[in-house]
């Protein structure tokens, strides 16, 4: 076993999620990382690096990392910038978890950021649509992401016989959560008839079963044991993390109902923390997974092993994944009602799975903190990308 | 002090560059991948990570990384992109360097690739305008990058009294040593009169003095000191890396004849191998620096300590940064005659001078190898980020 220099997370903010034309994307990421930094104790100076996680298509600054970095006083710190589609925060996350654990820093700041509505909505669509497989898949026959996620609804529901309305549950859930949430877009509570009635995006997605176009911003300060020690009492150590691709042609898929890179992904982070597949459930605490679309989530009950295949729709019919649960999943209202801005989605799942840990979480939606510890499912593309962290509050010794 | 796990760099590979319109970004890529894995003597499926440097701005695949993983065969390993301006290469070295010091992998691959030509060349240039300052300095002046560069070329000419003939004399030795490497862009030699006699692009840059657009693609392997043990007799060891990033709006530099982002970078990487400022050039066998235009060259020569201020232009007229000079520098070409790829220059300066210090250089520009280390300056916008990276026959053994 190779030792680890363990990483803990030691300081967490978010801004406000939504339709931020309020503001500038350097002003949007401050949000994040002026609550960050404070919640760590720290000032920019005693950063040794910042990692900024943005996909930005659709923003004028071509270069966010410097920009975003000049504005929060953060230069002449080193930089770069991570894109893996709306798996980017989790990706930036691991790079600033390997720099910690090899030793070339003791602080790094990881901010993830996406402004979203500086282009219209349809161009975003498109753009969103092109990330797919763009020569065959976007050229030929126009598939956009609802698209894509609707084959794996329609191979779910005929397959496990799930129906709308079980998809519906998965929205309803997401929304009541960010209902409780002062950062999410989306505050109000729905029905599964709401859902029902809402228009359909692309059979049998219905509007209330995607997530929406947000502009947020999420930040995390990672730091050594060492220094983790002079800031905090109740660092929350990243445990492992597992990562994966996955073919971008879906007709190289051998299966519509799983993410085969979110298993592998989920395979790698569970034999690093030597979790074993079968009891995964009782060992977690909290989950947060990638809700781009309710069967999403439902389909990341199953790859993550959290049940069988066929059995997530189960889970949601059950509400076992609300607090109190088997399981809670995104009771920060995921994806769906917290929102999606894609390169602040993976560090702001850091940041609710921390302060879950830490029992900080919103009144109404903290979990019992039992084992310890959460998990974080972030997959980018259509199962292009997938990255699952494992949090805890036990320090790690090896990799 | 911290001990370091050490990485080896211990395959390496290089596309032709040029106008590559011959080729898709995917294809382009697996020239560059397909080398270095033969050179390491691996497999895919011995890869454990893959980094994919683009800018790409100028390409209409969206997610790089996995549409270049799934063309090489590598999926399904973890992966991302990422991107640091022309600065993206040595960052996405980085991001594997530590990938592999901190325990996490023993095997990554580190692919640049940039298709460049896959927009017109008046796109290409508003979109790297785009990336110096947008809202203030793009929108409002209209500056590009050859501007830029004009203002650090004429402040350097009237502080120090450099001519528009010792800037040519740059691109002359640039063109040289791109006439005897296969993979450069530009393969004929010219004279300073050719130069002179080029018309004005951005005064007092005329054509000869910029890098041109260019399609190409790099990659390198990165192995453990036990892989890579068994992988070569000849690793050569990535000592030390500097980073800094500085502030994207030129009202607020200092000075226009020097990039502090650099200064910064070189000092963090001196430091950490602990070289001396005032006898860095004994210390090297051979650089590579960043001659976006010809006076970065020259401003490189200075901020790297190699000469002090005002004497860069001394080392052009006595020719010492040629082979057999004090301290070789762009022997490959540099960015002038071998081409600019943008994500690939990094990972392409870290091929060079792996084969430089494993005296496998083209014939008439492999330098005497005497201490066994080489230096690579990458520099991302316009002194937006920079990166010093300095790579050695000898193990280091600490941070």
């Amino acid at each position: 076993m190779i030792p680890k220099r363990p990483v803990g997370v030691v300081g967490v903010g978010n801004s406000r999620f939504g339709r931020r034309t309020d503001v500038s994307i350097s002003e949007l990421a401050w949000e994040a990382i002026s609550q960050a930094l404070e919640d760590a104790g720290v000032w920019q100076n005693d950063i040794e690096f910042f990692i900024v996680s943005n996909v930005g298509f659709w923003s004028s600054e071509m270069l966010p990392a410097v920009v975003i970095g000049e504005y929060a006083d953060l230069t002449p710190k080193g930089t770069l910038r991570v894109e893996a589609a709306c798996a980017s925060g989790s990706a930036a996350l691991n790079v600033g978890h390997n720099m910690v654990a090899s030793g070339a820093a003791d602080l790094v700041l990881v901010v993830g950021v996406e402004k979203m509505n500086e282009s219209p909505t349809e161009v975003v669509v498109e753009f969103i649509g092109r990330a797919g497989n763009y020569f065959w898949e976007f050229e030929n026959f126009g598939l956009t992401f609802p698209g894509y996620y609707a084959f794996y609804a329609t191979a779910y529901m005929w397959r496990y016989g799930a129906t709308e309305e079980d998809l519906c549950r998965v929205a309803v859930k997401n929304h009541y959560y960010g209902s409780l949430n002062p950062y999410a877009q989306f505050k109000s509570k729905i029905t599964v008839e709401d859902c029902m009635k809402s228009r359909y995006i692309a059979w049998p997605l219905k509007l209330f079963d995607c997530s929406p176009i947000t502009d947020g911003a999420a930040a995390v300060v990672l730091a050594s044991e060492e220094v983790a020690k002079r800031l905090t009492d109740t660092p929350v150590w990243i445990e492992a993390v597992g990562y994966a691709s996955g073919t971008s042609n879906l007709s190289k898929r051998e299966d519509f109902t799983s993410l085969e890179a979110a298993v592998k992904a989920a395979e790698m982070a569970y034999r690093r923390a030597g979790i074993r597949q079968g009891e995964v459930v009782k060992h977690l605490d909290v989950a947060v997974v990638h809700d781009c679309f309710t069967i999403a989530e439902i389909m990341a009950y199953e790859d993550l092993g959290f049940v069988g295949r066929g059995e997530g729709v189960k889970l949601v019919r059950e509400e076992q994944t609300y607090v109190g649960g088997l399981i809670p999943v995104n009771v920060d209202g995921g994806l769906k009602a917290k929102g999606h801005p894609l390169g602040a989605t993976g560090v702001s799942m850091a940041v609710e799975i921390t302060k879950q840990l830490q029992q900080r979480a919103d009144k109404g939606r903290q979990v019992d903190v039992k084992v310890g510890r959460g998990l974080a499912h972030n997959v980018g593309g259509t199962g292009h990308y997938a990255y699952v962290t494992l949090y805890s509050l036990e320090k790690p010794r090896r990799w």
